[in-house]
């Protein structure tokens, strides 16, 4: 058992679930972060990078499965093989756009995060060692052009 | 408090923390990570996937720390503005190529992770979410074209 204490908590305008965008491609939002005060410290230089690597918890998710029909298909595929939030620890990674910091506050932008989550880190995405292009998708090359699927559907509980 | 079940281990050559590579990038080294039984069923059609993102626990790290110097500069910074394993909640990520999977064990290459190191999810990469070129990076940019900084010198304990 490994036991994490959330180090802030994400401020969005999405509410629900169902109608929050589905990945930050194509997401605009704006959205803050909060960090809690006795994490403040560990802000400093941050406002240097241009982007944030943010883990968070899938807080309103209540069941998880090994197999799901995820947002971009409609055949199940192992959990793994998918972003699905109903996943084994529920951990949430979005790569967003830091505008400014404001004490305590990180001003973000690409938010595709349900307001109230729990944030678990931050760490600066740097190209250097982030940015892999080309990547080969599974089931998921032939579904990238389909544009019928970019918000929540609520299919996940 | 967020509790968390790891769901795998990492297999690795590096058994310590000096000498491990600190980023992916220049890292050829091929592991394993045993994904424990019951969690199996999640792998499915995950092999059609070349790219990994792979959250760990820094299991080696004892002591956390707001503000540190990081591999890569020799002043400090806040955690949060750093990639360094010394941070609240110990969370690592890892970018790795996938080679095959065999039953429950993911064959991978370019892996920077420490032996033993509990696995909390893998995720699919995908180019298309997770792939931003040109970020600005902080502190970080001066640092990026200076190659005597490759490896963990087990300054964190």
């Amino acid at each position: 058992m490994i036991e994490l204490q959330p180090i802030g908590k994400i401020i969005s305008p999405y509410l629900e679930k169902a109608g929050t965008p589905i990945q930050m491609t194509g997401s605009e939002t704006a959205g803050k972060i909060e960090i809690f005060k006795e994490y403040q410290e560990g802000l400093r230089d941050l406002e240097g990078f241009s982007t944030l690597i943010v883990l968070y918890q899938f807080h309103r998710i209540k069941e998880t499965s090994l197999e799901v029909v995820p947002f971009l298909d409609d055949v199940t595929h192992g959990i793994f093989a998918t972003r699905s939030p109903a996943r084994p620890n529920r951990i949430g990674i979005s790569i967003l756009e830091l505008m400014y910091i404001e004490d305590n506050m990180l001003h973000v932008k690409n938010l595709d995060v349900l307001d109230g989550a729990p944030v678990l880190d931050i760490k600066p995405y740097v190209s250097a060692f982030d940015s892999i292009e080309n990547t080969r998708n599974g089931w998921l090359d032939k579904r990238l052009k389909d544009s019928d699927f970019k918000k929540d559907d609520g299919r996940f509980n």
